[in-house]
């Protein structure tokens, strides 16, 4: 059978007279897209370009609901309720689905955004406040995460859930990122990105920074565009799945697949 | 046959830590209300209680959408682009729809706020741009607004139109309302508000400062809940209507009697 | 000696077209005034005729930065960077006495809000970050706040701290404020709250759940304005100082007596 | 008598994760800086290391307030009222104030930025409330502006002008700027430009486009720094006006050197 694989990056985070990245070069790569809806990035005009732009390729749209903090860019973490967040979610949902309803696309999946998707992945009440929020817009939603507390409870409750993975940082022996705060946190060589990517497809493993083999399980990996070299490393990837055989498709397509 | 009557007026603009109205004390009263979509007022707590709270009594929603000035209040006119009101408008609409979604109800009707709402009555930018945005998300919505270019325009184009009058404004001879920079622009007298109203859908006229009667066709009455005065307005109203023999509805029910 | 308090209390809390307190009825009573900078409350107007009225009554005035989260009334928990936090403070010290300024007067002092308020207590990144923007931008300004990091370092700066004592909330025998949470964390009676406060000047102590006397010194006691009950306990918290023989005065000058 | 002219060019209008224009580089060229408020661009962070990199080169700062518009970045028009726009500015200018102050600097002027700037050259009220409230804070700032009211109405006061031209965009033989929305607004050549800036200030002549002489006084010219051709004609800039024997200096120098 052939392995299939989404390729998935944050896009639409441009805001007012700013740009950030260059969505079009990066959404030419992915087949989804996680799409700020204006609380952490974006705003209705970037919303509504980015959408169609997705639209216009084939690429499935997901939610990349955050914190209310543009300032930060959500990357602060913040002490809310979890109706706060449940709310807050609905909200940004609810926003982003206009612009899908318009463009006649459906939204594929949801991904929260920064400090709040790093909080998914260990407290529970952010992972359920999403959860609700998002089943109470669209029952259908796929929860686009990071294996913890978020893609648990959704499997728990027979939501849909699809793990992404990441090829272009660092992993420790027990199969955790290696810590922004350290140097080698981060890859950039594009070369072996791609090839990180395709291994964890085909063989179902990452290599860790001592050389252990870090078995893996994910339907999407995580690509970024905020650089010119990031890019590169989208197309770099993108060739390197296809040269191995790999086919590429939304994670919607893929999950239903599994199924049948 | 019997005249109906919706009876209307702007909720849940409270936000945060700010309460604003009694909007519980008001529901009680209307069939439709006006629902701030969190530019000008409310918040995502806000609309989610706001929407609970018209559910359980069966009032119909509307959006309120504004101009993006919560420190103004909407209040404040604003040149934006045709496309930056439409987008604006439609980020609204979405962001409300979320929780009449998970409210099980759906949008009954778009009314905008403030002085966005002023200026779709003289510009026809303005007005395209809200009758695009509402009908790309929402093809049977209906456009509840004074006479002016946005019902006109709606109407030319075949879209579903309610016209609300006011019942606690002065009049001047040629059907205009009294400049608000008047003393005598507003009525504060609830006898007096809720005879105009009953006068107004029983026999379609409205007097004017001179004793003029000007004709008018409502099919429904906007009310205010700012203050406990203004509540005791509504009631008053609603009760000298049902003593006249008026039935109240839901805008959609009297167009859809209207029609058939 | 006769013993001397400032009353100082939270306003300007207003914001744009909410209303938030009896501003003026709670500034007749107070000797000094915590001002919202628009971060959480309050706005350019607000602040206007905010210090306008601290002004007319000789009620000194003091900054009273957050947090920028409106929606949360600077309430909810962030983590920020210590820099990030030092220059929204800054902003917000800047802005404030701006106002002050045109008005003629001059800035007493600075006491943290909200959650950030909290967060200086126990955490000495916060509040080196505080002291660093207050210094920078005012180097005499007086630093009101409880016991905890801030007070402790700005001692140890030399710099002048006056600490400020809360009447109307239950203590725990350990002297830490009964939380929130409970039943019982909030006094309610005016002459109870009005008699805690004069033995807490006059006798240096205040009394637990359990009946046991905590020992307390305070240049300052903390009043509340936010509803009606509230500006009563102010007012008869006031009468019952000036019955006692307690004289009343801003901080600064309480501080001033202190050196001299 | 050497002549003296000032540069300067709007900076500090970046915002959070987004980075607009390299500041460091135009900088280098300019005398004074218009700093960006925190309204329609810049932040805390923005403001503290804009003003340091202006303190480090000696660069004069000036307030550039604008309207309460982030996401249209201070370019549409809003109808405030006269005390709205007046508080507005006060805010702003006592927000940057703070940051000169803690890096030992002065404000040397306002200009205020976009729709806002365009709006007091020929609205009266809003020229007073960006005056009134500018002399407020501080009595010596002066006014950058082009001609109209607010450099009218400010003389008239006896207060301190000066005048910036633009000499990078075509004039119509009447001497008003050719609209922005005619392909021939703005120029883009290096040399020209240069060329056009040395003669405004040696012959106070600029030519229009049918190669009129326009008589132009100005103390300083508007340079642009939003894209890297732009830094390329400040520089080309700078030194033609160097060659030629002008001298640069911040207007509060020129200013000086006029009265004396």
């Amino acid at each position: 059978m052939t392995p299939t694989l989404d390729l998935v990056a944050d896009v639409g985070e441009s805001y007012g007279a700013y740009t950030l990245g260059d969505d079009n070069a990066l959404l030419d790569v992915l087949t989804s897209a996680n799409v700020a809806c204006g609380f952490h990035a974006g705003d209705p005009q970037v919303m509504d370009r980015t959408v169609a732009a997705c639209q216009l390729r084939g690429v499935a749209v997901g939610a990349h609901p955050s914190f209310p903090d543009r300032t930060g860019f959500g990357r602060r973490p913040m002490e809310l309720t979890e109706t706060e967040i449940r709310l807050d979610v609905m909200y940004q949902l609810g926003a982003l689905s206009a612009f899908t309803a318009a463009h006649g696309i459906k939204l594929q999946h949801i991904t929260p955004h920064g400090s709040l998707g790093n909080l998914v992945v260990t407290r529970a009440d952010y992972a359920r406040a999403v959860i609700d929020a998002a089943t109470a817009v669209n029952p259908d939603i796929i929860f686009l995460a990071q294996e913890g507390e978020l893609a648990a409870l959704a499997r728990r409750r027979g939501l849909p859930v699809a793990i992404f993975g990441i090829a272009d940082r660092n992993y420790e022996d027990d199969g955790t990122l290696v810590s922004r705060s350290k140097d080698n946190a981060v890859l950039h060589d594009p070369v072996l990105i791609a090839a990180r990517t395709v291994k964890m497809v085909t063989e179902g493993v990452i290599e860790s920074i001592h050389g252990k083999a870090i078995p893996i399980q994910c339907d999407s990996v995580l690509l970024h565009g905020d650089n010119p070299e990031s890019i590169q490393v989208a197309l770099k990837t993108r060739e390197a799945l296809l040269q191995a055989g790999v086919r590429l498709a939304p994670v919607a397509e893929i999950l239903h697949n599994k199924v049948s």
